[in-house]
């Protein structure tokens, strides 16, 4: 059975769903559920799922930031109780809440720095069990999406994988035996910031010169492709305008436009090669790529599994390079796992 | 209690140990013991451990490597047995043998490509088990040198480690939660094979360029410093003999020899800018750098972290490195481990 996810499946788990919960409300069968949610910085995405994982319901609530994002958590919490009470779902057919949002999830269920949300620190997992009287799994964002990916998504039938998302920067995570690394130093998959060109002048977000971001990301690849414009290289379609963006030039170098396919190689480079240090260091089962960039597809792994194989070990070198599948889902798949996961332990 | 092993305390331990021994022999205490063997090129280093992990005795044997090494296991086997009777101990007081060798040591207990043995596929767990009719447990040198060091060693104490062995070649291996991290397709922990330096010319033993082991094992020091001696810089007391040694090099830089330093700093910046990678991959707990060359002591942790943090996002610089402590042990101390290991695990 084929799990990705696509509108008409999702439409027909939806009419499916709703027969079995209307059953599970007159108390035929108590079949079990659990909410997954994906906490971004424009908006929270919820899904209900089964707890055998199908998806039932998918849908969206603005992320309130205002007021340094004091309201995102009950927001949250009203939305999934409103969920409950229309599906007639008993607080006992609830597994629990997983969620993920950006910035660093402690083992406390405190997430600390998510700037885009607008906390310093907030205590995620206190404040929705508070609320909801349910049990809640909180993690990171990356993390979810890999987890997501590996579950149903690019890594689906695999346990030890590498996730790597490119998106307006480039965030990491390395799954093994089913399971986020979260490391030592919460630094554990920051592939983006990974150095690979020792050279660079311009210093990163991070504080450092010549990582991965610097290149792999969508403000990567338009500050390359600037680079690349200020040399005036007549052969392209390009202008260097405030509102290039990263698809213009993908879309461009599919198109063959020679000066984006360059910005495209060095991309590439820095990528391959820190998957090549990557294999080289764990050496998984597959890479998964993922974010908008990887929206373009094979171009995209051609040219990175072009920098990565001679940079790599000869045993490594056919390890599979997939695209991410589950798109925004990602997450709330993940989340979602991850609260199946750690029922199981208990 | 200080396990670290050194010559006065193993004495003291044989003596205690004979004692114990001798009670066990009576019968009234049927105290258990163990095997770690670790077979190298040119001798076989044997242990007696209790099952508390304690070495009660060790001795050598040379590698019989004639016949395409087709005697190496037997000779293990026989100086195993005669020591048992010597000891007076009794089969059901031996758990087993842990043994390590060079090449990969498949879950089949055969070890693949050991090419210094002369073995292309020695069956190393069947010979044993038949001939000594015990429990064996066959893993790879390098991977039982890093969980000795994890278990009695720099690595002590902690769960997630690192380890470097900068030898003729560079070996690593990384524990995850106290167990070696195998990796898809053998390839997990080959530091010395992760590219730092893509300009390189001159081809690495695995025939890829720019390998931190060109840069940072006994035979990549000497390399260096030749490139650098040709240059006939005059501030040095190097002079490039057939015989120049990685010792000589590294004595030269401790007392401040400046060209032996330039050498010295190429390795810090190889294994420096490597390990870095490494922190943002998977974030370990501790680095242990081992091998001929971390007998240089201090000098080489220095340097290495001189190249190390500048590369490791924040959160990572302050990463401990220890240098390794067993020695040539680190191997006999790693298989009986793991032979422990595998015992509770059944």
């Amino acid at each position: 059975m084929d799990l990705s996810y696509n509108e008409d499946k999702e439409k027909r788990r939806r009419l499916t769903g709703e027969k079995t919960i209307r059953c599970c409300g007159q108390g035929e069968n108590m079949e079990k559920y659990g909410f997954g949610v994906d906490v971004g910085g424009t908006s929270c995405k919820l899904g209900l799922f089964t707890d055998s994982g199908k998806l039932m319901e998918k849908w969206e609530i603005p992320t309130d930031t205002s007021e340094q994002g004091e309201h995102i958590i009950e927001h949250v919490a009203a939305s999934l109780e409103r969920r409950q009470r229309e599906r007639g779902l008993a607080d006992e057919q609830i597994i629990g809440v997983g969620i993920d949002t950006p910035g660093i999830a402690g083992r406390d269920g405190v997430v600390r720095g998510a700037v885009n949300l607008g906390w310093e620190a907030c205590p995620v997992q206190e404040q929705l069990k508070m609320r909801l009287q349910k049990k809640v799994c909180v993690c990171n964002d990356a993390n979810a999406a890999a987890l997501g990916e590996l579950w149903q998504g690019g890594g689906r039938g695999y346990r030890d994988m590498v996730m790597v998302t490119l998106g307006t920067g480039v965030g990491g995570a390395v799954i093994l035996n089913g399971k986020v690394l979260a490391g030592a130093h919460g630094i554990a998959g920051e592939i983006g910031h990974m150095t690979v060109f020792h050279k660079e002048i311009e210093r990163c977000v991070c504080g450092k010169y010549g990582c991965v971001e610097q290149y792999a990301s969508a403000k990567g690849l338009i500050r390359i492709t600037r680079k690349l414009l200020e040399k005036k290289d007549p052969y392209t379609i390009l202008v260097d305008t405030p509102e290039l963006s990263a698809k213009q030039i993908l879309d461009a170098a599919k198109r063959g436009d020679r000066l984006a396919l360059d910005a495209v190689e060095v991309l590439g480079k820095a990528l391959g090669s820190a998957l090549a240090a990557v294999a080289e260091v764990i050496d998984p089962e597959v890479f998964v790529i993922g974010g908008g960039i990887a929206g373009a597809g094979e171009i995209i792994l051609r040219i990175v599994q072009k920098y990565y194989r001679p940079d790599v070990l000869p045993a490594g070198a056919d390890i599979p390079f997939e695209l991410a599948r589950l798109g925004n889902d990602a997450g709330m798949y993940g989340s979602m796992k991850l609260l199946l996961d750690t029922s199981e332990e208990k």
